[in-house]
């Protein structure tokens, strides 16, 4: 007889059951707002296709994936084009994970889909706090007059609630207004370049529930030649992987996303492998 | 002295005044409806960058763009993601071009943006007749539930007025309701694979006014890789250039476009080559 | 609730029950004996994952693969490096869909699997027809001392038994010995360069149980630059995919393979659609 | 005892000893009048690397190299940017491979070097018949003011005395002035697009001694994307295949070239196995 | 009425009106002298098309382009083949960009091209200090007997004057002699592999005017793969950046140029990226 | 008359005589068990073609190959796909070497290759020290059943002899098995993510016979994107640099490889380079 296989085609060793996983990953290949060079709606196909070329265990956490309760549930069906259709699709999904009990990790595709995650953790809990770790400041009025546009992404997600603090890390990137914004409004606070103060900002807001948000063009492009818009000058991936750990290790995270992998740009394919490591760095610093 | 040059960089030769000109060249980026490999905004820009690489000359036709009245206006100011808006734009500078008298002809960019300067041209000509190359018929209802997509742009573009015709050459990709729609609506007509019977049908539409738009990927993609959608089984450079030059010098073109080009998938350069050389053949042939 | 999605990531709407099912597809990401450029292994996967790209409706055949009933195994486990164990899981695996009154259809992988599904075809049908489709006859003794190599697998599957025979078609690549081989023995019959004579000798084997083995670098280098040995001068895709079909339609295949499509010589991405749009035609026509 | 290994790293099966060799094969790495893409200084190189790629016996011919009396003399030794010197250099060593009565056979680097070659074999031979194999006429008196560049090859050849002829097959690229100076220079004998008239040429001029001289963007993009000016609209590699062996076999030569190969534009190595297995077919044809 | 559009193509907010501007930005699209891997004749035009791509305002120095006056003159007109020429031409345009009292700041192509640019400020400044950033210590006596060449370009700068200092830094790539003749000559001060004691030098020569010439190649290879002649062991872009701000913020530039951009070893995009943000940091650090 | 050239195509410099030679290069174009992404079977003749793009001299040491006697031979003609079959090869011709008393430097094709070179200088020197710069671990007992596998080679090393040491360096890739493994078994010495302690080693090894196998997936893939399995979080060039240096020069190295060096995952050809650079100063840290 023909043995049925399991048809399973997800990131390594996220095949648990869903009613007994207490994360779910979950991908979103859109980048319609994408203003320079298009293709992050392939990232999450990439990350999973090629997660088979690194160990599902971490010599660096001493833990294995094939350990951890997480589920991958696939991409969200979407719409081509229509940027608040997607964002709607990102936050009722994200909602119903939350309703179940799940922590949700999503993976880009752009990074305005951070908004629709946003939008549901926001509403169950008001005082989220966003560790933002991104190249760009994100902070944009509007983008050639588009409001909803991953240049102003991390402003929208402001404005969704008084109560709610963004700390960003690694900006090397933005316009003259955005740093006026960042310094003038209470709610963000701009680390430049870098991770410095990580660890005492994760101090100061032990109990606050956190949303982690990479854009990896945090990177320097060398590292990840792979992302719409490359920004010389970036972290190492030792920076960003220790960064991660800490924050997902130290923090109370409630989700996280990873975004801004560019398949069509990543010629040798080492961007993707990256971006596939550094998930499951966060998938084992979140098993806790 | 600094003699300072004139510093043009559009498409070669086509520097001449806008108020001289009798054909008007622009360029729309847009491909925000692409459903597989997106890109082709980079189109328009790519095919002027890399014009300085063929002649003005054409053996072919033994005319010279240098004596042609082409006025390159360069590419429209387009938001990045919302379709409707796209299609708006293109129609109104459309609009503009014929109440000035000029024939426009815009490249691309995806097969959408085709529907804005049919909505200017058919307001104009009630009885306009859409000459269509394409692998794809683009005759769908909708495309993943919007109507607005490269997908559905000549079912579109039919929509307009029930005395537009279409012909339809080259066809080799559809769904079977594209399939059946041509078949029973009377203002499609579908010629399947290659160019057969073009020259009779140009002699029927003698005097109507027509549009005619290409997309590039009714050419086999061993001639034009660089494209969204690459779909095998097509026709020649050869075969397309004497049936653009067919219908430019025997029928009353009012307008045209040539679509799809998507540099991010043309690694050795040579797709861009071939938009631009059709381009010239193009132009020189309406330049009687 | 999170509806759960079926991970259905085969070959386009091959998803069809095991149990239904008439035709069973499966892939063999195996390579080892390649001799120039590697990478044949990832063909099963690209070509499952670009099948997106192209529809299930062919307007060639006016059929659709939604109404086939096919059924997408996945890939076979096999060693990485060794030929004759790899030879036999083929083998076994075909003789179980046999038993199971399954049509075998194998993606490659390189050409040596071919000998597996031939091995187990030849036990059902000691009187099986080969019909080979290649740049390169692969009629050597051995290749650099090794029997079991991409370079000889036609001659292995001839040895079999003396009851095979073997019609090659758009051969253009040999040393003097694979010719005089094929000259002074009956089973094979050698067809250079094209489809010539195909009708005829469908004709003349109507009875005979057919097995179709398509090497896809019998296409000319321009139509499909990815694969391991790019042989220049080959066929059109419309000469390979009127042949195919035509071999599909009239005779009476019993299992065929699609094989040496090297998504890493493949930087266009258009290959592995030629290789996908090839498939769905082969589904289609077998599928009476 | 380590057996030494004869340290061969030319064109497949052409090292023989040169005292014995009747052709000599040798490389010019120069593209210094390049003006659009640079990268055919690795074209002989590429070539022999790429040539153990095909065989070293031709199906079409049956003839094996391994029977030939060739020499691979490697690369010239050139200055980088001097044209003039590298003329002189080419000059040089073809005559003294014509002083030894071997048959001088060339690879580029670009058009120019061919001027070097023809100088030798216009002393030798004044009634010289060049046949040309180009997409461009390369008739430019001068190309932004140098003579000595690749646009201007032919017209400096036939300069060099009035009893030279040249017949240029596949032209579809040149400016006006060229088109004019070919019709009423009774020098030249220009056929468009293609090897129509070919046969009857090589009749009528069948005592004289022949250059052949092919530029390899004669060929169609898709069959040779890798060359510094790709010119949409040329001839297939049988059309190509089956000229040279033509002239080769039916006509008089006593000295040919390939040139313009552009490695650096061929992402996919398929360019350069034409130009290897090219090399092969005209070999063997001269080899009667 | 249909707008016309200001037909700006240069860098990034270099729009201002030439008689208003105190910098001048030109391109020398020349690489004839490369001996590895020739393409750098596209690094101006690439830089210009990819400057959209990043943001006019540094936040590294809270400055914006659009506050500076500078002109973006494009490309000069220069011959292909010819070194001598090209650097006539680069040197006229230098002098009489000084005449005007506008700061020339030129991008390459090759380094070569430095040359002229120094012989113009030389003939003004006869006590010029070069700053010299590169991989390779550009000391040849000669290269293949050639002595205008990119790798002899900073010995010749030096012949041009007894009094011209020359301070090199980041060199990991000469000859013995290369080395021996910096250890011999008081004129050349050679910083090995990073910019140490740039600080101290910059103090000791506050009063000098200074050439700063950026060989791009002086990054490391894994920051900027697409350059002529990569080599490993190179500064990362902050190292880079920071040193060009503190030459230009602190030193007395008179001129500077950033060369040997290749864009055609630049797969990924990412060294045309570092090449324009790197120009625009020089150009702010210049705006004083 | 013409003057032969000496066809050395080997890497730079290394012509000397075989008789007067105490080291000898010999490449292994084997990549038979590579489980991710085949090609390092290119490796050797890469980094032969591209090594005169480097100098012989090293500034970094002072010292030129061209005073080194290196001889290189060329590459061993090994099968295609039969592991065991290539370890004798490299076994047989290391132990030719060693008997003629040439230290044998061998570059790879993949890292099992090193088994073959292990076992003859575990011959002659039973108390061999392994120095291992890797990212992978390498201690699988099978890889998916196979035993020689590019997995489990310093395991297969290890089982030669119990007084076998190996020091691991770079290591942060491996399964829990093989953690366990090194932690348990006193012949391993494992030093996760960098060289730490490499010095001290060297010291408290000073008298051993040393065989230094450098896995270029040491080095992080910014700077080596072209290897088979690409491990972010590695180490710089010039960490690596330094730390070969230090082995070459300090230590009583009886034997060294280069290996997995993939030119078909290097579309800069940067990755070839760094290769090409790094042999050059193991061979010159060698030739005290």
């Amino acid at each position: 007889m023909i043995r049925l296989k399991k048809p399973f085609n997800g990131y390594i060793s996220c095949d648990k059951e869903l009613k007994d996983a207490n994360t779910v990953l979950f991908g979103v290949p859109y980048d319609g707002t994408t203003s320079y060079r298009p293709g992050a709606r392939f990232g999450p196909k990439s990350i999973r296709n090629e997660s088979f070329g690194i160990e599902s265990y971490s010599i660096y956490q001493d833990k294995d994936l094939e350990d951890a309760n997480v589920f991958d549930y696939g991409d969200l069906d979407i719409p081509v084009s229509q940027a608040s259709k997607v964002i709607k699709e990102v936050k009722d999904f994200t909602s119903k994970l939350l309703l179940s009990g799940k922590t949700p990790i999503m993976i880009g595709g752009e990074h305005l889909i951070s908004l629709g995650a946003v939008k549901a953790l926001a509403e169950k809990h008001p005082n989220l706090t966003l560790i933002h770790f991104d190249a760009h400041a994100d902070l944009r009025e509007d983008y050639l007059g588009e409001k909803l546009s991953h240049a102003c992404v991390i402003r929208r997600c402001i404005e969704l609630s008084s109560q709610i603090l963004v700390y960003q890390f690694c900006i090397r990137s933005a316009d003259k207004q955005e740093v006026n914004y960042a310094k003038e409004n209470i709610q963000v606070n701009m680390q430049k370049y870098n991770f410095e103060n990580l660890g005492n900002i994760l101090n100061k807001i032990a109990d606050s529930p956190i949303y982690l948000t990479i854009d990896l063009d945090c990177l320097d492009p060398s590292v990840l030649p792979g992302t719409g818009t490359p920004e010389p000058g970036g972290v190492s991936f030792k920076e960003l992987r220790e960064a991660v750990t800490m924050v997902a290790s130290q923090g109370k995270v409630v989700g996280a996303d990873i975004v801004e992998l560019n398949p069509m740009c990543d010629h040798s394919g080492v961007s993707t492998i990256v971006a596939a490591k550094l998930l499951r760095e966060l998938l084992l610093a979140l098993n806790k």
